[in-house]
């Protein structure tokens, strides 16, 4: 047995997962305990520890990859590749002043290694990435809406209010708020002293992306009620359809007029 | 070949669609890019794009109708008048300082002819519009409790805050206002210092409209999935029912009990 | 032709019904304008009008009631009695000061007349109320929720905030403040000045009410479903179930069995 | 007839059973009424159902335990657990100054003792308990995306508001805070005073955690029709599969061919 499937063997191994796992679980701790206050010594042993971590998965990256045969077949996998990446700038100290923030941000995406080794996970992930597209043409109409809306909002309000509809890209914000319904009316009476009729201009908008959006909400519950009624389908090879049956139906009367038409 | 089916075969085609989609586009960022402060020869250079795309868009709309045979089938279309409409009114120069926000917000609407370019979205809308009929008596109920609503709460808040409760119409826009849960307990603790139980009035109407939409919400879904349904059985010319298979069945006895008839 | 039967003619009119949905249009309308500032002269059109709506509506009751046979049916319907219950009290002058404010109140319920004439919006109303028995076991549990939180919060946040929190009504009407999550934070905010730990108090009652609220919305979903499928096979009286089909295949197989030992 | 054997048919009588749901709905009333500013005497009297209703509830459990059998069966049941423990803890005196707030709140939850004696509420709670692990993967994702989100926020904008962002429970409840929509824009602007482009980072997050949200509860709802169809396949045990009558049919093609094979 060479050296190659040994590693496969401990890479796949139960223990070494698990002690996978409690490492992940220990660094998204120590990124939790980072934000308290903690007394000198705390944060020099957090520093080992987070030395300790870095080493010990880079040392099971390595491994991964010496495991894949070939080898190229480890950047096959777009999960494997986000591995090796977060992995990878963890080597940035932590102590570096010039680019601590993101040693520190790639630390704390360190726990979202958590969905690429648990499979439930990453399924989960890939289910909701994969339910986007089917989203697609409502997604461009709301968008349309949205853009609309801000470039009428920005046009006609700007001067009431810079802040909140100064140019398209804040107008476009301001919009997402008032449909999370987040002061709206704050929003509106402002513009409403200016224009009396602007009330017309918010409720519109919200009758529209509501709208929308329980359209696309609908049209979800419907898909996947559909997919898993043809998931159950194929899930029952030997289905019978009432087509099946009527064929062996027509068949048995067929059978039963040859035997009537032999015997006259 | 006649001039009227080259241009039929010109406006039909794959790439002048895409031409026009990006003349759209590009007039929708042109529309965002106005919304910042620019130099002036930015302004300027929009202007001649704006001439420009008007042109264009005149040449297209136009290709079209003589493309349509005979001519007047071309106004048979809604969205063909839209993009009639929106492309002559856009001839009004932006300069122009009498009508410059007609000027202005006709060039915005442009950006739904994306709509009524693009099959998919325009189908959409289409879909979206015909729901609204079966929103029809819900809707009605709906207005009714708002409108006993709005009327009694201006009969009774008038006098404390004439904003809010003043008519019918701001007491209406208010009990909007209260159904997006935006900032209702200040309207409500305002007016139960007067009246301390009016807590009533606006805990039924809550409770009143969410029903309501909640049984919108429903009526919808449960539609939907009928439909779905019975899409189904129509894409299926050769699906066989339950009672299709027990006439069959019958047939099938009575070949039997004749067979044995003749036999006796 | 008895005089019944004549006014029975005469309420069931389509013409009749139309001119009373007018009238009835006419009375919302009239309410609405009364909440805007009028002139003298306004004032006294509507005193007028609304005499003559009255007068109309007490005319149309009467003719109802005499046009039922016998006449106790009339109060058989509960929309009878509400309709003759409305027009009654309309009876007090808008004017009288001692009873102003009910003499106002009642023409405003006038509108839902609207309700007990249009049979579509009848039975929706109906069926909402139909709806609300399915309910009862979730909103027991809800109010249960509620009450427990209520003695809960007033126990300890009383002496913070006594008007949010003072007894067991007010503490009731600010859980379902925190429910709609109208400016729930501030009210954490201010009793973990006190408590640091009552976030769980408001994240657990938050979590509680959403799921239970959440189940009871699938809970009505799937019976919605449910019941529609039923109506569905309801309405199909010919309806072969697969029970139905395997029994008369057995009979077939026993008829073929018979005559094939008739045979032999 | 021992008197275990009565003691069950006293505890299972329906008398019985309705007067402890009339105490509990007494102890109910009680907690509300004591929330309440009440006369000296009112308080005395409170004092005396307050042990009334303790020894009463006492009683039962005496009786319930000893119906048992055998006596260790009772402790089978974690609602007798429940209850056992509230009505033992409420022999806490309420004037006690020492343990005031933990004799008052024990004397909450008896309200709670409704669910464990209504059998449907019970069954209610149960279910409710029992869809819990349905969520679990969402449930984890969603703690990942928060415990993510929290770090991030907690290194960026712990310096510009150490009360929302100070460490990683509080950013956590902030985030909880920004789900729920209640001022988030608030949170927002303030953030976007130093980082102009933290809107990225509430806008991914509030798509993030809806987009979840979405799937959770769509997930729910497939799941509940599911189970409710296995529920009624499970209700007919006569229930016949398509596939049965594919069967069935095919053994009276074989019987018609052995027929016409014997007589050839």
């Amino acid at each position: 047995m060479g050296w190659q499937s040994r590693f496969q063997g401990l890479v796949t191994h139960k223990i070494f997962e698990a002690f996978i796992i409690s490492i992940i679980i220990a660094s998204a701790l120590m990124i939790g305990v980072k934000t308290y206050t903690l007394p000198p010594w705390g944060y020099r042993l957090l520093l080992i520890f987070d030395w300790a971590i870095t080493l010990i998965f880079l040392a099971e990256i390595g491994m991964r990859f010496l495991a894949a045969n070939p080898h190229r077949n480890f950047f096959r996998s777009a999960w494997n590749i986000f591995d090796a990446l977060i992995v990878t700038i963890s080597l940035i100290p932590i102590d570096n002043t010039d680019m601590a923030l993101v040693a520190r941000l790639v630390r704390v995406f360190r726990v979202l290694r958590m969905v690429s080794i648990i499979p439930e996970l990453r399924m989960l992930l890939n289910s909701l990435v994969l339910a986007l597209p089917r989203l697609g043409y409502v997604a461009a109409l709301m968008f349309i809406i949205f853009y609309i809306y801000a470039a009428v909002g920005s046009l006609l309000f700007a001067e009431i209010n810079s802040v909140l509809w100064g140019d398209l890209a804040v107008a476009m914000l301001t919009l997402f708020r008032i449909m999370t319904f987040e002061d709206w009316t704050d929003v509106m009476y402002e513009t409403m002293e200016v224009y009396p009729f602007s009330w017309i201009f918010y409720i519109t908008f919200i009758f529209l992306t509501a709208f929308a959006f329980l359209n696309m909400v609908i049209g979800i519950v419907v898909n996947v009620l559909e997919e898993e009624h043809q998931r159950e389908l194929a899930a029952d090879p030997e289905h019978i359809s009432l087509n099946q049956l009527h064929e062996e139906i027509l068949a048995l009367k067929a059978l039963i007029q040859e035997q009537k038409n032999t015997r006259q």
